[in-house]
Order: structure tokens, then sequence, then C-alpha cells
């Protein structure tokens, strides 16, 4: 059987004949991406082939060096192999984000209610004539805080039970978790003042946040986010779905959220130098396939017809069932979804909207890889999902990357449309773009003319930073920064269309939703934008390019991560909670793909900033301005 | 360090010097009897030291040869040590047990309800226009069956939904638990008529009995019976919670009562050819102790004032958590308490009575190494508990055994008073002595003169089989048997002596409960005798030797090993646990040990059948009679 060695890891493996080479990289344990989910699609999976022999059954792109090879489409032969590959290294994506949209809404109005709640008990001693159980003197003052039918000991708990009530005279913290009429003892500790945490997680497609709270004082102690390893299992749900189509990898893409999670927990935990057993309640939130990801069960029939999730909620499950690195004990709690593609990441992002006690029309956009569209006020809410793509995460771009440090967020011209500057989040060397960046670039392109409304450069723009070599054109920014070779970072036509589909994709979802309501954009007053843009989103130019409507400025609020901000408010508060069951209950989900317009729809929006300009009539005159006056 | 070696056994350890015989010993793997709990005073865990040197703390009986030791109270020297040990074969002492008491009392009166209730459901197919999840529809199919607010789905079996739900198109068995409000899915299968069992346990101080029950037709597969591999480490309850004191020796014990249940698990599983995953329930029924010792909970707090048990009952446990070898996933319902001494296995066992239902008052006595005492009618039940030992268990008498092939169960001597036969179960050769057959002997001995009501031989009687060593003596029964070497079966004074005090143990306590209520005798109409005593028990010697009330035979019924049938009703039926819930509720726990007159009643019935005359006049009769003639 061959051996297979990559390089520069220098991990190697023995395997059959006609293994898939991706294959042989995860045996060896080397993590190669694979956006398209392995059907060999998205030619992104390039390794070069140093020696030995392989089987192509999928060429790569063109222009590759003869070596290169699809992982996904290519096999070992009879030899053995030595291949050369781009590991990712997560934790170089990972940062701490700042608690700017931190709004803990409903915590300001109430008692602090967490999931897992805290609770310091003074049981009296045993007495000879009452003869009460140590549990039955428990669960007496228990009842005095939490009103339940009954209350269960795991025996773990139990065991150390006797000596815990001894140790402080009868003095102890239980930490309790409620469902409806029924209570669950996490644990019970002697040590009163012992800290107790808790976590909120938005399980992205994309870009993953946890945000670790105090669930004494309700503080949020920091916020970490990262990308999500399943990327390498292909870059949107559906090439996910494909990729886990077998128990094995359904298990790798399940292992693959929960080490992301348990990454970012890590960073946090090492930061604020605490122990990860104090951490006794999570809740987590995510689009529908990601949490069956998250819990390990095939999502295999979302994506067939009738869509069908295995579940929408669940009541609880225990940290230690999912593989959490917190407290074995802990609680999880799975945000629940309305559909098949409208997740608990919504039911837990509209808590941080009024949506739902308004008379007035109120559009929820969560621009993410799956986007997510709500729309209502306080008698109806309809939610519908599409998919975008990672175009706005920083995925999809050649040069795409996430917001932090290095990344491209603008650009800025001079009058006569040459390039001056370069707006780098934390005044860096450029590395990449992020989500914010491509949008605002593009804005400016447009409003410059050095690109046309269908997304192609201009054939007779005469900007020095646009290279053509034939048929392509690229824009390259890095002209002059140090140390950075030339042309290494740049927008061409592919990076333009993939986002030209993601506004399409939700743009057209807007217009969908609106038209099943029988509403226009004049009937709505507010606009909620979440997302991960963070404050480099300029709504102004998500207009422009078309992925925003085009209504005036103050009706619009830029809300950041709902989910995880719900998320955190869910953590904290009991009446979030109680509410958030409520609205996913009164959630209607509509799947677009079912109505007949919505792909009519998306062809209009295949344009900058659409082909019915009576819907954007101060951006055509922007875009138009500027070319009438230089070109 | 020493090596310490063995034999027959072979195996060996390396310890510290100073490490005693029987710390080597567990280390090694090698299982000693430490009948009191390792305090030196049994004088029974004896061994041999063939080589090496040692240090003894205690000494052995007198009578000993000189390389005998006690393996609790020496400890290994620096040689290496060659140590000869008896070492107990459990399953040599397993049998399986008819079915003869097996009165399924309630399942006779209601439709089978098991405490885990397989439900065939027809679930209807994934629509696209309802958008129901796998988890909802199922949901919506089980609320037809069991009425509950919400049910718990464990990520594992949420897993398999998805599939399970389209192998035979929605038809699927599911497995649940209900507590109050609340249930629990145990399992998912897609195969229709997979068999399904539950198992009923007594976990008794020194028997262990198992039941297997098929839980869709309601029948008894088998039973099965062992001893317990506690006794190991004492022989009463006592002994056993003075040997768990740490935590290393808590789960030692602990490990041993669940080897113990697995044990005859296996046997019952292997006999009827099923597998361990088609076992879904458990009900264990134990005293409070036990019950401690089950769940690995240190009983510790119950034997010191106030003697607080950690817990009287659990809404439920999983068969995983406790480490029963059945499905991972099944629910083990541990049986209420009332008291400190009065457990699960009374509240199980007087479900087997009508004395809940019934004006006229009823006594219900549970024979075993701990005996349990209940008084009552239908407005009231008193129950208390006193420490017999296991001498009605075959343990506690020299040449004790448990009632299976080879027990003595009874002797029959001629008009001379000479032993003419050994009644024999099994018609085997003679290897000890039962608990049955203990009463009965002791009965004929008062009664052939044998011995005195103080429970020593008579000085001037003329038996043949009674060997007199100075001041020792011992009746010898194997005269004769081939094979057998002479006077290796007897009953000695210290074994009369033991059945003293376990009888007056009992007794007393049934007198001081009966004064505590302000009762008599005369009062009582009917009396349930339990115990594992089987059809061998002969109530008229019982009450001979004074252990049972003289009281006109019709009164009393011999209802078996009502623990065990208790909990198979339990298992079985829905009605039963209810009832078990309002009688544990109901029970008035009396603690014997806090009355002032329980001491000088022990001390009066220290005498066969006791000092008061007036309370057995037929037996003094009988007792004086054959003396009067022979004597």
């Amino acid at each position: 059987m061959p051996r297979v060695e990559f390089f520069p890891a220098g991990k190697f493996t023995i395997v059959d004949e006609s293994t898939l080479i991706f294959e042989a990289a995860q045996k060896a344990g080397v993590h190669l991406a694979l956006p398209c989910g392995g059907k060999g699609t998205c030619k992104r999976c390039l390794v070069s082939v140093l020696s030995g022999d392989v089987v192509r059954f999928e060429h790569p792109p063109e222009d590759s060096p003869p070596s290169v090879v699809l992982a996904c489409k290519t096999a070992i032969g009879q030899k053995d192999c030595r291949i050369q590959v781009q590991e990712w290294d997560f934790t170089n994506y990972d940062v701490d984000e700042s608690y700017d949209f931190c709004d803990k809404k409903f915590f300001h109005n109430e008692l602090l209610k967490p999931l897992v709640l805290p609770c310091i008990l003074k049981v009296p001693a045993p007495q000879l004539d009452d003869g009460k159980s140590d549990v039955d003197r428990v669960n007496g003052e228990l009842a005095k805080i939490v009103q339940v039918s009954s209350i269960h000991w795991p025996i773990a708990v139990l065991r150390m039970l006797p000596e815990t009530l001894r140790t402080e005279q009868g003095r102890m913290l239980t930490l309790v978790y409620r469902s409806g009429d029924h209570a669950h003892l996490c644990a019970i500790e002697d040590k009163l003042d012992k800290p107790i945490y808790g976590i909120a997680v938005d399980l992205g497609t994309t870009t993953v946040s946890v945000a670790l709270a105090d669930l004494l004082s309700g503080d949020v102690v920091g916020i970490a986010s990262g990308y999500n390893e399943q990327i390498i299992c292909g870059e949107d749900i559906i090439s996910r779905i494909h990729y886990a189509r077998t128990q094995k990898y359904l298990l790798e893409v399940n292992s693959k959220a929960i080490s992301t999670i348990n990454r970012l927990i890590s960073r946090l935990i090492e930061k604020n130098n605490i122990s990860p057993n104090n951490i006794y309640a999570a809740v987590i939130s995510g689009n529908t396939t990601m949490m069956h990801f998250l819990l390990g069960v095939t999502p295999e029939y979302l994506r067939l017809e009738p869509y069908t999730p295995a579940f929408y909620t669940l009541d609880y499950v225990f940290a230690e069932e999912i593989g959490l690195s917190i407290n074995p004990h802990a609680i999880a709690y799975v945000s629940p979804a309305v559909g098949s593609y409208v997740g608990g990441d919504i039911t837990a992002g509209i808590l941080c909207t009024d949506m739902y006690n308004e008379s007035g029309l109120s559009l929820f956009v969560d621009i993410g890889t799956n986007g997510e569209i709500v729309l209502g006020n306080r008698d109806f809410l309809f939610a519908c999902a599409c998919s975008a793509g990672p175009a706005f995460e920083g995925g999809g771009i050649s040069c795409g990357m996430r917001a932090i440090d290095g990344a491209i967020y603008d650009i800025e011209f001079n009058e006569e449309g040459e390039m001056v500057k370069l707006d780098v989040i934390g005044d860096a060397i450029p590395k990449g773009i992020c989500g914010s960046g491509i949008i605002n670039i593009l804005s400016k392109f447009l409003q410059r003319g050095i690109i046309d409304r269908s997304g192609k450069f201009v054939e007779n723009a005469q900007n020095p930073n646009i290279k053509r070599e034939g048929r392509k054109a690229r824009f390259i920014f890095n002209t002059g920064y140090e140390g950075l070779p030339d042309a290494a970072l740049f927008v061409n036509e592919q990076d333009i269309e993939n986002v030209l589909r993601a506004k399409a994709a939700v743009f057209s979802a807007i217009t969908t939703l609106l038209e099943f309501a029988g509403l226009t954009f004049a009937d709505i007053t507010k606009v909620y934008i979440a997302g991960g843009f963070g404050k480099f989103l300029n709504i102004d130019n998500a207009i422009t390019i078309g992925l925003l409507p085009e209504l005036s400025y103050e009706k619009f609020t830029y809300i950041g991560n709902a989910s995880l901000m719900g998320s955190l408010n869910l953590l904290l508060s009991e009446k979030a909670r109680t509410l958030q069951a409520e609205l996913a209950s009164k959630i209607t989900y509509i799947n677009l793909s079912a109505l007949s317009n919505y792909h009519s729809q998306y062809t209009a929006a295949l344009f900058f900033p659409h082909t019915n300009e009576n819907l954007f009539p101060s951006s055509i005159k922007k875009i138009t301005a500027y070319r009438k006056m230089h070109i």
C-alpha cells in the first residue's frame, strides 16, 4: 500500500491504492479546505504532487502548473507520494471582539435569571424527629426558589451531597436548570464564592463567535470570534450537507463545529484565567443545518424535498453529550429554529430588535453566508432564507479575509480617479479584503466608473491599478507597500460576480418576501441590519451596490451580530427565553424556492444596483454623476 | 518493595512495606471475605503465610496453626511473601429460582404498563406545507399515548431518528419513560418486533435476586439469585458502612453491588439467549444502605446520629450512570425508602400483601440480614428495622450456606432421640445448612432435649452426635456420608448463639413496635412472612424457637421474596408504582434504638422461645413434653 507524505507538515499515512488525496490527508491529520464539499466544482482544493503517481478524475483550472491537482478528485496511485499542501491554522484568524453592540436588553428590565441558576442555599441540619434525607432538605430549600414538581439529581451530583452539605454547615451553592415543571441539578459546591460563567455562541456557517459571561453579575467577560473549521468541508450549507452524506463525514463535520467552539472557549478562558469547569451554561444559536451538525444529526433531509429538519428545538442537552469543553454537567440550550433554513440565530437575533412590539412594518436582514430576512410587526412575522455564500464574510473572494487587523475596509480615490489611500484595519500592512471592505470598494468602483453595472471592468477606464491579461482583468491594490509582492492583493471579475450573486440573493429574498406579503418598500418604517461586519459597514455603500433597499438613511439600524447578542440575552434572561419561544411559534417560515417569482427576482437583481432603476434612483444618480463628468 | 504472591490463584503484586494483607490481596485482584468489615473482630479472614515475614496487630483464634493470621490485621514485612488464601467464586452459589411466588398481582387487574413503555408508532410522512420536523411528528404520535408536557430526547436517540423514521415508512418502536409531566425517550428502533425486557432486582444484604421479564407480554422469563459480592466487605450493614469509610472503599463496595447484579443478569441472558441491549428497564429494591451503595453514595451518615440518609427516593437514574450491563439508555428506578433502615425492599414488599387495604391489623415480617417489620392496616402503617445478621440466609453459621442443592433443610429423629435422617435439598450429599434448616434443626434440638432454652447443649443429653472438646460442644451431622470427612458438618454453640441473637432481634422488634402502637398480639389478624427461605420454611418451627409470635397457624402467610415480587409488579404495572409512592409517604418509620424499652425486649428474647413463657404456651409445652418423658 502506498505511503503518502504531506509537506510542509511532514505528516504521513499509509492508504489503499485509489484513495482520494483529501481522504489521505484527513487520515494523516492534515486539514485541506474543500469549499464545494468535494464535488470538484470549486477547483480550490489544489495541491502539488512532488513525487509519486496519481490518477486525476477532473482537471484543475487551466492555468495551473502540471504538478497541481484537485485533492477531492485525484486518487493516489500505486507508488508512494509526496504532496505539498496549504494547511489552515484557524487560530491565526481568531480575534477578540469589542462589546460595542453588547446590548443586554432584557437583563436591563428584570432580575438576572440565567439559564442555569446559581442558588446559595442554607440547608437546615438533619433532625432525628423529622427524619428528612439530605435530598429532601435540599429540595425543600430549592422549592423556595424554583417552583417545579420534580428535581432530577444526576448520580454524580448525589454522590457529592453528603460531604458538600456538611462542609459549610449546610450552606452550599447549587446550579439549577429549569425546564417547564421539571428541574435538573447540574452541580453542587461547598465553595460558595465559586465564580460561575456561561457562554453564548453564534455558530455561523463561516464565522463563529463565543461570548463569555459572568452568571452572577451578568457582565460580559469577553467575546472571541474566528473561522468555523467546517469551511474545510464546504463553504456553504449545501456543500457541507453534501460532504456529510456518510456517517463518517457527518461525524467529521460535527466534530469541527465542536472544536471550533472549543477553540474559542480556550482563547477566552486562557485570557481571563478561568477554569472551563466553572462554565455551567451554554446557549447556542445558528441556522437549522448548523444545529444539526452541532448535535451530529444528519441534515440530509433538509436538502431533499420536502426539506424536513430532524428537529427545530430540544428542551436541553448536556455539554458532555455534545463534547463542549466546559463543565460536563453544564446545560446547553439550542435556540429554536422556525424553518428548514431559518434557524435559532434568527429567533435569537430578532430579540435584539423591537419589531415584534411595533405597529409599523420592520425588515430584519441578517447578512451572512446564509442570509435571513424577517418581515413583520406586532401582528405577523414572515421569515425566509437565501444562500448568499461567504463573500460578505471574506470568503469566496480571491483576497477575502475576516475583518481583523490587516483587512482593507475601504479605498479612497482622488478627483482624478486615482487610488490614493487604502483604509486598513489596525493601520497594518494590508493582507486582504474584508466583507464591509468589498462592499465599500465595489460601491466606489461603480461611482468612479471602474466597473460597469454588470460588474465588468470598464473597457476604457484609464486606471493604472487595472491590469489586464488577455480576457481577464483585475484591480490591484497593494502597489507600493513594502514587503508585499506586486499584485498580491486584488479584486478580479470572478470576485465581483460572487459579490453580485450574494447581494442578488439577499435583495431578491427581500423583494420576494415583500411581494408575498402584499407590501412594498414604501411600507417599511425600520430596517435592522445584522451580521458580523462590525463598525466598518457603510449602509450607503451597501445601498449603492444594491444589497440593501434604497430607503431614507434614518430607517436603518445596524445591530451587529444579533445572533450572538440575542444568545447572550437568552443566557442571562428568563424573559428573553420565554419571548423567544413565543416568537419562534409566531414566525411563519416562507420557503422562497417554492415561490414562482423568486428566480426572476434574483435574475433582476444580478446587476448593480438593480435592473429596475426605479428602485434605486439616488444610487443610479451617484453612479452616473462621476461618469458623466469624467468619461 | 516486597512482592506478595497469593495461592492457589498464583496472582501477585508489589506493595509498600506495612501494607495490610487484605489490601495487598485487593491490589492483586484476590477477593478475601471480611465479614466484620476489617475491624479484626470476627476473626474469619484467615490466611496462611507460606513464606516471608509479616507483622501481626491482632491474634487469630487460639486454636489456629502458627502460620495462620488475620488478613485485615496483619501487615506485610520487608521480605517477599507467599500467602495461601481461600477465594470465593460467587458463581458457584448462583441458582435459578422457581416462579412459585411470582404473583403479578397488579398486572392481573390492569393493562400492562411497564416502567419503560414500548410504543409502536406510525409517524406520518413529512409534508412541505406543515413543515413539521421529525421530532415534531414523533412527539405528536407519542402525545396520543403518553400525556406529558415535554419529551426529552437524548442526542444519541435524536441522531438515529432521521434514518429510523425512513426505514419502515414511519413505523417505529419507541421506548418511553414517564416521570410525572415529563417523558424521556430511551430508544427508537426500526425493528418493530424487537423483544423488550426489563429486570426486577432485590438487592439484599446477603442475597441478591434478579427477575427477567418480557415487557411486551408481562411474562417472567427467569429468576436467578446468588450471594451479594459485598459480603467480602462485611456481613452486615454496619460492618459494610465501616468498611466503606473512605472514597476508595466506598467505590469498591459500590462496584461489588453492581457486579453482583451484572453477574446474575449474565446468567439470565445466557440461559435465555437474549441481548443485554434489549433490556430497557430496571426496578431495584433494597434497604436504604444498599441503595446508597448501589449508587455509590456514602452511607456514613446513616450510622451516625441522627442517622440521615442522603436520599430516600430519586425519580430515575440511567443504567449507564450506575454501570448496569443492560442497554445504556435504560431507566433504573430505585424503590423509595421510608427510613434510615427501612428501605425500598419493604415498600416493594408490602405491595404483595393486602395489609394497606384491610381493616384488621396485619404484621409484615421480612426476615433477612436486615429484618424489617411493618405493622398496620388501611389507616396506619408503622415500620421498623433490626439487624438480625445473616444467620437466616446461611451466613454467620460455621457450616451455613444458601438454600441450594446440598443444603440441609431439616433433620429427623427417631423416638429414641437418635438422628435418623438429614433432609437435603436436591437429595444431594450435604454440604451445609441453610436458613430454614437452622430453624428446623434448632426447633428439633429443643424438642428433643439436645439444647436447653439458653441455647447450650444439655450436659446430660446422651446423643451420639454431640462431640465435646473441653468446654466446646458441637452437634455433628455428616457421620456416615461417603466422601465427607468426619465432623465436617456441624452446629456449635456459637452458631446457636448467633441464631438466638438473630431471632431475638426480630422478635423484640415486633414486640416493641406493638407496644409502641398500644397493641398486643391478640389484635393481629394476619401475619405475612417474607424472605428468601423458599418452600422449606416451617412456620411451626419458627414459632417454637421464638422467631415468630405464637398465633394460630391460619393467620400466617409465607409470601416468599416479597421485595423481588414487589419489584416485578413495579416493573410491569403503573398502578403498583403509584400505590408504592402513596404507601411510602404513608408509612411511619419508627427508630427502635430511640425507644427505651427495645433493649430490654431484646434481652428478654435471648432465650428459646422467650423468657416470658406466657407468650409461647404451646411451644413451651412441646419443648417440655419430650424431656418429661425421656430425661
